[in-house]
Order: C-alpha cells, then sequence, then structure tokens
C-alpha cells in the first residue's frame, strides 16, 4: 500500500484525483491538505470538506496556506475561469460544510504524519507547493523521512498556461516551488508536458459515469464547466486531468518517460514561474544556480490512453465503491 | 541582389559567413560591422580586418560596441574556449592588421547605411545585438527603413549553451536583444533549435576545402580548434555552422519553418538571457509582457544538409573566387 498525503486546491481536476486516491485498492490515503489556488482557501478546504462529506472519504483534512510562502508577493490569479466561481464548477456547492476538520495547520499535520511513518510517506502536491515549503521551512529534516514527493506543475520546453513560459500551480507560488525542487528529496515532477496529452473527453467521462455507481454523477456534474473551458478557450475536444495524472504517476510509473537533472524555478521578472531543468544528460554548464542542486525526475512523455483506463479502473471499481 | 550589413563577432563560424556572404552570387554586402563576443571587441576588429585581407574583402569595417548597452551588466563570458584565444582558433593572427577601417561607429554605421538604401538593406547579426539596439536607440526610425533583420541567437523551449536556459549571443546582452526582438520591423530569429541540428563533419569540410580554390584553405585552418571543441566538450562529429545558417536563411527561406510570434528576453535573475516566444498560434494569455509587442518569426525546422550544400556551392563556386 501507497501511504499518501494528498496536497490540493479542489478544483475540479484535484476532486477526480481525490476520489482516485480514495478508491484505488493499492493507496492509503493518510490526509488531505488544503492550499489556496484554484481558489481561494477558504472555498478549497469547503470544497475538500464537501467532497469528503458527498463521497464519505474518512481521511482527515487539515487546512494549509492561504498565501504565498514570501509574503511581499501576491498571487491574485485565481482560475475561476477555469474551475467556476466555487472551485467545482459551479454546481451549488454549500457556503459552509459540516464535516470535521483537523486542528493542526497542513504543515504540522504534513511534518507529524510523516515522522509518524518514517520512510512510507509519498506527499503529491497538486496545487501552490506553500505547505510543503512551510513544512520543509519547519523541519527539513523531513526531506529525509519522505518516501517520495510526486508533483502536478510546470512547463518543461514548452509553453505555461499562465504566462507564455509558466504554469499555474509554480507561477503561484514560485519561491515555495524552488525551495521544494533544491530540497534533498526523490521529487517527481509530472508537469503540462505529459498532462496537456492526458486528455478525457466528455464522452469518454460520460461512459466511465454511465458504467459507475451514484456517486460518480457528483465528478460529472462538477466537471462540465471545467470541460467547456477547454473546449471554448484552449480548442480541447475534452478536459486535461492534471491531478489525476500526477496521482497515476504513483501507481504506474512505467507509464511515462522521466528525465533527470536539477530543476530550478524563475522567480521574478517576464519569466516569473518558469521551470528550468539541467538534465544530467544535457550539456554541462559551470557556475549556474543548478550547480550541487538535487536531481530531480521530470516527466518527459506519457501514454496517455493507459493512463485513462488506470483513472477509469480505480473510479468504477475500485474500493469504497458502493453496489449500483 | 540582397544588399546585407552583418553584424560579427569574429569568430570561427563568423568567418565562414563571412566569406559566404562575399561569395554568394546573390548578395551584396554593403559592410561589416564588429561587436565584443566571442573574443573582446578589438580582438573581432583585428579578425574581420584581417579577414578582409587575406580573402580580399571590399565591404568596410566599421568598428561597433566594447561592451553591453547596459553599462551596468558586466560580460565576462568571452568564449575563447570555443573560439581560441585570438577568436580565429589559435592560428596565430598577426598582433595588428593593416586594413582600412570605416571612420564612424557601427551604429552610425548602420544608420547612414540603411538610411541610403531605403527598404533594401537586411542585417544579418551574428553576435551580441548591441551595436543594433544603439542604432535603434539612436534613429528608431531605422526600425521602418530596414528590409528585414537575421538574427543568430537564442534557444526556444529548449536548453541553452551556456546556461541551462540562455544561448550566447543572447546572454551576453539581453537588454539589447530584447530592444532588437521588440521593436517594430520583421526580425527573423535562427537560433540553436535549428543551427545545433546544421552540423559540418571534418570530413565534409576537408572535401569542401579541397574542392575549392587555395583561399579556403584558411577556413579549414581556423576551424580545426572549433571542431575539436565541438567533439570534445559537445560530443558532436562535427561543428555547428550557426552564423552561416543564419545568412543561409537569407538566401533560402525555404530551407526553415518558422513560427510567428512576440518574442521577449528575459534580463535578469537565473534565466537571464532566456528567449521566450508567445506564438500566434498558442494559447492567449492577458496581461503578459508580450502583449502588443510586434510578432517576430522563430525557426523551429531545418532541412540541414540543403543548408550545408548551399554553404558549400557559395563557397566553392560563388563569387570572387579565384581561379584553382
Amino acid at each position: 500500500m501507497h501511504k499518501v498525503i494528498f496536497d490540493t486546491d479542489p478544483g475540479v481536476d484535484d476532486a477526480m484525483a481525490l476520489l482516485f486516491l480514495h478508491r484505488h485498492p493499492e493507496i492509503d490515503l493518510l490526509g488531505v491538505t488544503t492550499v489556496f489556488g484554484n481558489v481561494p482557501l477558504v472555498l478549497t478546504t469547503r470544497n475538500a470538506q464537501f467532497l469528503h462529506r458527498e463521497w464519505n472519504i474518512s481521511a482527515p483534512i487539515s487546512t494549509g496556506a492561504a498565501s504565498t510562502i514570501d509574503p511581499s508577493r501576491r498571487d491574485d490569479r485565481a482560475a475561476s475561469v477555469v474551475h467556476g466561481a466555487d472551485g467545482l464548477g459551479n454546481i451549488g456547492v454549500p457556503h459552509t460544510v459540516d464535516w470535521p476538520l483537523d486542528s493542526r495547520p497542513a504543515y504540522q499535520f504534513i511534518i507529524e504524519t510523516v515522522r509518524a511513518n518514517p520512510g512510507e510517506v509519498t506527499l503529491i502536491a497538486v496545487g501552490r507547493m506553500t505547505n510543503l515549503a512551510l513544512a520543509l521551512r519547519a523541519d527539513p529534516a523531513i526531506a529525509g523521512l519522505v518516501k517520495e514527493v510526486i508533483v502536478m506543475g510546470g512547463a518543461f520546453d514548452m509553453a505555461g498556461n499562465v504566462t507564455p513560459v509558466a504554469e499555474a500551480n509554480i507561477h503561484g507560488d514560485p519561491e515555495a516551488a524552488d525551495i521544494l525542487f533544491t530540497a534533498p528529496w526523490k521529487v517527481t515532477i509530472v508537469g503540462l508536458n505529459v498532462t496537456m496529452k492526458t486528455i478525457m473527453s466528455a464522452d469518454y467521462l460520460a461512459e466511465m459515469v454511465k458504467s459507475g455507481e451514484n456517486s460518480l454523477r457528483l465528478l460529472s456534474d462538477l466537471s462540465q464547466y471545467y470541460i467547456d473551458f477547454y473546449k471554448s478557450r484552449v480548442g480541447l475536444a475534452g478536459m486535461a486531468v492534471h491531478d489525476s495524472t500526477a496521482c497515476v504517476y504513483l501507481v504506474r510509473p512505467d507509464l511515462f518517460t522521466v528525465r533527470g537533472g536539477p530543476v530550478r524555478v524563475v522567480c521574478g521578472g517576464i519569466a516569473d514561474g518558469a521551470t528550468i531543468q539541467a538534465p544530467d544528460s544535457g550539456r554541462r554548464f559551470i557556475g549556474t544556480p543548478w550547480d550541487g542542486q538535487p536531481s530531480q525526475w521530470v516527466c518527459t512523455g506519457v501514454r496517455p490512453d493507459d493512463v485513462l483506463g488506470v483513472i477509469r479502473a480505480a473510479l468504477v471499481d475500485g474500493r469504497h465503491v458502493i453496489a449500483v
């Protein structure tokens, strides 16, 4: 069993990823930590509570960062145009949801859970990486106690999705991402290089929901706004399942190709939030900010149909599925 | 006939490009402007004089910038490891060469030559873009009087050659390159995307020199150090003919594929000197530094064998060839 803490800003594709982690038979979801991002923290936390209640997910929810790790930086690019004003496709999520929250802040929840399960916990971060950076700052030794870190974020040698060079999760807190990528732990970065190739069509989603039990209907309902965005604004015939793709990496890394090398994040200037890797296999440079930084893994290739199949199997036939 | 001003920092591959421009039957080389870069200005100018004398090139030489357009920036990355301490492969260029220099500084030579040939001059810049930026600063109206600008520089959506993200000509004066790319003229950027695919093997060079007349031997002699660099440090079986490739674009643009869109240069920070295009065909962003900038052309594909063939034909059978 893969023990997982899911750091998330639900968010439409976050919702699918959450259900995937909850239902996949080889995953033990130890906790969910929320962070600002797709919508403000108060909404991402409320949405996590809502999804836990609707899907009867017992993993604890811990509330995380409401803003960037560098207080002098503003991030006002909430992605309501992508996820809806409520973050879940404007389906009418209640203003407040009665569902328990862990009393600890997310970074402390992460530290204590990692220390209680040394060498066993995988952190999957699919929002701004602020909570993980705060945990590292408070307790740097956790880097040696975490099994691995999987991040959805970044765009390597390609265009971004919020600027011509930056991806949203990184652009929303570049300093936090740079702290995370330069820490001495194993990070695998599942960025737009692979997630923009992993497109679930509206038909695929509809068929999947039809095959599954009733609770999958919520997933379909909250995804329609997001699908419309991808159709009208990006020209895609479906939705990029960014966060679920990162979760699939946990159980099926064989479906991805990766490239090793130190990764740094541009902080400030016109390339703010750009992710740049110095590949271990590439030309060597001397005296650059990549020198001496740990080598991390960047996903460069993916088998999208197989990834979709893994998602479908967990959602339709996984654990915690109530008979139709 | 293409009227050309060649802005250059010889430089080994600059030398080949200079001879190409001199000999190509459809090119009228109006002048050569020198700039610091591969080696300091005093050497690039001396090398231009040397090459003009050896190859009997009558085009005037005008001395350009010795340092970056922003005086607060230092560029101390002279590429003697690539081009030799003398900039021409350590072949023993005389300390001084008796060959005339135009009395005007390069930026003034550019302005006056462009104004004397309105709508007819192509500027080909294969070094730091300082001279062209200085010309624009002194006389912005030349942007509307130049036929086109062809630049060798940059690395788009790929690794650089002086840092993991920056190419040498841009990295050496990013502010100048950004001025050039955002001016209202037509710029085509021939960067590492295509020049690192356009590799002339030592055998190809040797065969070419054997087929041509005596003066080609100098080209072979001065290229050996550069070939050794590419073999030992980059792992290439030949030399990237960066600057000649940019010159071939002038006469055979059909050998390249291009992508349109505004281009900005990162100035400062870890991505200093990175070139970023917002493709016209790509996702649209609002409120970025690419907004409202002119669309330029970035070469994304090339037919290398054909480019080498065009170079060979001009060098071996072009104008000004003395019978063997």
